[in-house]
């Protein structure tokens, strides 16, 4: 009996992703021995062409993105990767060209987080292409890093560099000048496993910043009932932002609030600085502080002379 | 700081339904403890308005089929739930009554299968809504059943009634009369998980029957590496599927390849049937012998005489 279309495209495309427990993607689920003494950690994404990437983005980064979005949850934990699970609702008559290269970017990734697909599946819809993941990962036993816990007198210190994935965006569509840097901080976010690895221990409190700086500092605010006073200009910037910034300074309302950053933002008590330093050491990833933790309520972002800002939109959200 | 109305759409409709693990939804991932000494099964679906469901199904049907069509999965596994991560897709304007009766609907099935969502991600899509379930469940060790392992002169069984999903959906788009239990059927699909965990080391191969009776039992061949032969008027039916089958006998080919049973497919060996139907009555889930698994490849379908039956379709592929 031949296999249907639909099985073909799996056994051609998917396949050879199947990670260990995953059964070869042939059976009703996966099956998996959790590593023993961890506990697992889980988090699940939606992407929507159009509104979470752009239709006329290379196949090979869409998924590869979706993946990296998940994988930052876990670096928020402190965890490492097990194994992902993905749904795809394909476009009707998505080129057999088109899946391939979303493919080979997954691939691609698998190898570089050393993680394989557990299972999933594959759907057509008439509208657009829908994407859905959920990753597995693993913390030892009380060390997962949680959003609650920052406390007054906390600095806030963020990893890498913040707005790119915003400002890449603009680039993308023509409202900023093509930027090559800041389109790949855009398809690609890098997920800083390694240094929420390192940071067990050492950090009151983390998230990723996903939905902007300012929103997600907000959170953190919320979850350790205390305020969070942002130095804008202590905000790390790549030379790409900053010359854009320089050109426009209208833009640090977007850098600041923008996200899909998917840096670490981290809280840590002042005499820990020594610790958080190392951890960027050892992972390799730079860390810059950019405020600190206060009684009160709600973020105030700072300009260079101390005086509040106002910003008009505090973050992105997709019922706001 | 006010919430962005996507976190108060969490809030308000999810937050109640998060189980233990889940972090209350308010942190980057979920946290579990692996239950000691079981394996992990997981498996995830995903379901398109208009593709696996009828855009004015009600609300409250649609979340629940989901996660039964995921809970299904791990009752063909033999396995137990343990919760779930989910992705909602929700068509832009989406009244917030229809969000509160598709989280009821949820509420009430996570009651029933006493599981609690672990986490998971909301956006809105310019197309129709999207739905991505992921399910985690376990197993005792080697104990899980598998698609394969059938072979030549192992009898095939199949649990419940064959073909109510299909006609189901026949009768809600005015093909068919309306019948409330077909309806049902198609609407709330029934996951075995009594009956996979009392077959495990029972049967020697299992799946759940989703993509139609004829195509699903090509798999378990396909697995086995035998062939299959179904007597077609063995296959157990509904009350209304058989006045349905006697008011039109072209339905037969819908009712055996027309997916959406959610029935468990499986094979034994003949001396194992008194095992079989002890699983069957501890789990009050009735199981019937629809036929056997021969040396050779391919499925053959037998009339009510031994006559082989030609079926145009030999199941349901989305990319078919």
């Amino acid at each position: 009996m031949a296999l249907p279309a639909e099985f073909a495209l799996i056994a051609r495309h998917f396949r050879p992703l199947a990670g260990e427990g995953a059964l070869d993607l042939s059976d009703d689920a996966a099956l998996l021995d959790p590593p023993p003494g961890r506990q697992l950690v889980l988090a699940a994404d939606a992407m929507v062409a159009g509104v979470h990437f752009l239709p006329d983005d290379p196949p090979e980064t869409i998924g590869r993105k979706l993946l990296r979005v998940n994988l930052s949850d876990l670096a928020a934990m402190g965890a490492a990767p097990l194994g992902y699970l993905m749904t795809c609702a394909f476009a009707k008559a998505t080129p057999d060209a088109w899946i391939a290269g979303f493919v080979a970017g997954l691939a691609e990734d698998q190898r570089e987080f050393a993680i394989g697909v557990l299972g999933g599946d594959t759907v057509a819809t008439p509208g657009p292409a829908t994407f859905s993941l959920t990753i597995l990962g693993t913390v030892a036993p009380g060390q997962a890093l949680r959003r609650r816990g920052a406390r007054p007198g906390d600095e806030i210190w963020v990893s890498g560099t913040i707005g790119d994935g915003a400002l890449g965006l603009l680039a993308l569509t023509g409202r900023l000048p093509p930027d090559a840097f800041l389109a790949e901080r855009y398809r690609l976010p890098r997920p800083r496993l390694a240094l929420g690895q390192a940071l067990a221990g050492v950090a009151r409190a983390a998230m990723d910043v996903s939905d902007g700086l300012v929103q997600d500092l907000g959170h953190l605010a919320r979850a350790a009932g205390c305020a969070a006073e942002l130095c804008a200009d202590a905000v790390p910037l790549s030379p790409s932002a900053r010359a854009a910034l320089a050109t426009d300074p209208a833009l640090r309302e977007r850098i600041l609030g923008g996200g899909d950053d998917y840096e670490l933002l981290f809280a840590a008590a002042p005499e820990d600085a020594p610790r958080v330093l190392a951890a960027s050491a050892a992972a390799q990833t730079p860390v810059t502080r950019i405020g600190r933790f206060l009684d009160g309520e709600g973020v105030t972002v700072l300009d260079g002379t101390g005086q509040p800002l106002a910003l008009g939109s505090a973050g992105w959200s997709h019922f706001g």
